[in-house]
């Protein structure tokens, strides 16, 4: 038995791992054509910010720990086609350029995710980053240090994890974002409140500009020196991130003839298995199933990467496992506010035809008379029709995060509002109100559906 | 229609506040033997600890805002009989005791809980305190602020919180616990923990004694000044705080006829309705039901006094609500560490004869590699024959609280191990580790049934 993955960020490393505690003989070998194996990709923004020195500490498992435990890592090894009938692939060495065939039984693609990159003049220049790789990050953190003023371009997740990561460095950033509002993935109701509560603590470190785009670069042989805007605004910079998305690598599994859904990324079910018998795919370059409408989506996210790469092994390694999907749960932090969802927006759930009642709560975090008390904003979305929740946002200082995991688990279980409204939270002063912002917000919106049904029932 | 309310500080001030809005006309009347009306119990330790200043604070509506929106209270009015038959009560003026005969429509009891005195020698003595009214609040900071060695009896939450307050204010403490372990609601190989921990931070500023009892006080015309336990020693003290748990008031209730419940609580139905008609009863004095096994419980906690409290006015004043009942979520801090729980213990869950299987995890609270990661210690426990969740333990420095709401919810909608077990919970690195510790123990539990159930397949 040999099994080769493709790729060894998260969902490749962690696949590999699980195959070897699952396999007792037989092969494991990963390709990739990355310089490191097994890193915290996530883990980026805080190491350029500063939460601790060595690189190293992003590395989960080292090559040598791998090839102890019996798993062979190709490094720097691109993998340039799969030949599926001989179940063959063709493996370039990236440092000599020499070809060669190997042989799998089980492959698994995991080759992940890349940065898109905006059609800006002159991103040649010196640097101009994205964040993705473990070189990325040594470079980012070294020019950093040597930097006055940043240009972030993109405001989701890491356009303000670098946002954070530059100010606590005193670099003073520009962050730009072509929407009109900072995660533009949250419905425009609460995105809003994003940019003006970081504007209500910049204290001059930073500047956020939305509807506006960067469309050229300049510099000198030194590197960037400036970014000029849609609007015609020219900002001095001596640093550039880059960070408007990435997109799945499908390449290699396209030309393979494997079937890439309708998503973009790679179509598997639910035990990992692709379009191609023997071939698994995982982590960022695959979809998954959304829990709740049951229909694929694309959500490139390190905790997924690991749970999928983990499901991919024990079924290529002959065990069963189901991998049931995603919640779209994520979360950010930018200074001192947090971001986090779960779920469907409202504007998601418009596309998928479902009509929503929703409700905006701001609360206190923990009872008002705590000195660390702090606003979250909460946003609650369910189905008109049905009460059952479809998910949930909320910004603020306080434990935003908190809330958002309760709501994940009412979404996984597939609750109403109704039913969600009796949940038994944790109450004490320092840790919540007396009825959590959730539950609060929970009662309103019961409400607003019970009252929406009655009106039904009348006419 | 008249409603009455007897007792005012949660349940009862929160009945008041809800019934004045579903109930346009109509006479509410708030009748308490407290000098105080709608106060945060569960605040008392934080203001004692210097949170907030101005005790005030911990009122959450005055006498005068509740007689502004129409609810008389009378403040020390002690109603000493019910009598149903013609729907009347007897009240006691405690000020001039003078007493007299008022009706009602519909009777909400919401009586409160007492603190439990232990049969301890000389009580009597001045700055021995339990933790119940504003007056004990009062009263305690003001000792507090001349003392400089406090004994607490009692190692439950109230304990812990005081604990807590006394160190912060540089206060001598030693904690007396008469069971083996503090906590001795939760699972040994939990509560164990918690001594454990607070052992490592206590930097000779408190002292924490298990399995022994204080037996006798001595003391002086100004007050105690020494406690002597039943092992023989002798604790300097110039404060002393019981906080042995609180028992139900029912007396009101029981000499009217109302039926208490095998929990020894008032039992009432899902609408707050006693056994006799037109009566309510609610918050401390009253059971609840336990969601998870559908039998009666005592759950003495001002979030549930709030619901049922609310549940009770909705339902006294014509509506309809049914409050589904609690899951024993709790959670307290005691200086760095915060102890949660949700749920059955495998103690409580064997005394409802439920075999259980269960998993202890210590984990950091987020990615290791960021600089405030912190332990904690979490359980799970669920039923082995069915592999439903049945309840959750955490202990730790980190965000214990965020992981029990989470697994609250998996209970309120009755999930099994291997269901919670792919939930899609919030990653990023200042939040949690890649695998979440709560899902890292579902796996481990899951498989632990898995085996199980596969054993029993196979005999």
């Amino acid at each position: 038995m040999k099994i080769v993955i493709i790729g060894g960020v998260a969902a490749g490393a962690k696949a590999a791992a699980k195959a070897r505690r699952n396999l007792r003989d037989g092969e494991i070998i990963i390709y990739t054509d990355d310089t490191h194996v097994s890193y915290s990709a996530c883990g980026i923004p805080y190491f350029i910010e500063g939460n601790f020195d060595d690189y190293k500490t992003l590395l989960v498992r080292s090559p040598e720990e791998f090839e102890a435990s019996g798993i062979k890592v190709r490094l720097r090894h691109k993998v340039s086609k799969i030949l599926p009938e001989s179940k063959q692939i063709l493996v370039q060495n990236l440092d000599n350029q020499n070809a060669f065939l190997d042989t799998y039984d089980k492959l698994i693609i995991a080759t992940g995710a890349s940065p898109v990159i905006p059609p800006i003049k002159n991103n040649c220049f010196k640097h101009i980053y994205t964040v993705r790789k473990i070189e990325d990050a040594i470079n980012i953190k070294k020019q950093m240090q040597n930097s006055k003023r940043a240009v972030i371009i993109g405001g989701g997740y890491i356009g303000l994890e670098m946002l954070e990561a530059f100010v606590k460095n005193n670099v003073y950033t520009t962050l730009i974002e072509r929407s009109e509002y900072l995660m533009p993935g949250l419905d425009e109701d609460m995105s809003i409140y994003i940019k003006e509560q970081l504007n209500l603590i910049k204290e001059n470190k930073f500047e956020i500009v939305t509807s506006d785009a960067v469309i050229e670069f300049c510099g000198n042989v030194d590197g960037v020196t400036s970014a000029e805007t849609a609007n015609g605004r020219i900002i001095d910079c001596d640093i550039v991130i880059i960070c408007v998305g990435v997109r799945p690598n499908v390449e290699l599994a396209r030309d393979a003839g494997i079937k890439i859904g309708e998503t973009g990324a790679i179509e598997i079910n639910k035990r990992m298995e692709t379009s191609i018998p023997d071939i698994y795919a995982c982590g960022d370059c695959s979809e998954e199933n959304l829990i709740i409408t049951n229909t694929p989506v694309w959500m490139p996210l390190g905790s997924v990467a690991n749970k999928s790469g983990r499901c991919a092994a024990i079924n290529a390694c002959g065990g069963f496992d189901e991998f049931e999907g995603v919640l779209l749960s994520a979360v950010t932090r930018c200074l001192k506010l947090t971001v986090a969802m779960t779920g469907l927006t409202e504007k998601a759930a418009q596309k998928y035809n479902i009509k929503t009642a929703s409700v905006i709560v701001t609360k206190f975090d923990k009872v008002g008379y705590m000195p660390d008390a702090k606003n979250i904003r909460l946003k609650l979305v369910a189905d008109k029709k049905t009460g059952k929740l479809l998910g949930g946002q909320s910004i603020g200082a306080g434990d935003s995060d908190k809330r958002i995991n309760t709501l994940a688990t009412a979404l996984l279980a597939g609750l109403t509002v109704k039913e969600f409204e009796q949940n038994d939270l944790t109450y004490a002063p320092p840790f919540s109100p007396t009825i959590d912002p959730l539950l609060n917000a929970a009662q309103i919106l019961k409400g607003k559906i019970e009252g929406e049904s009655q009106k039904t029932e009348l006419t």
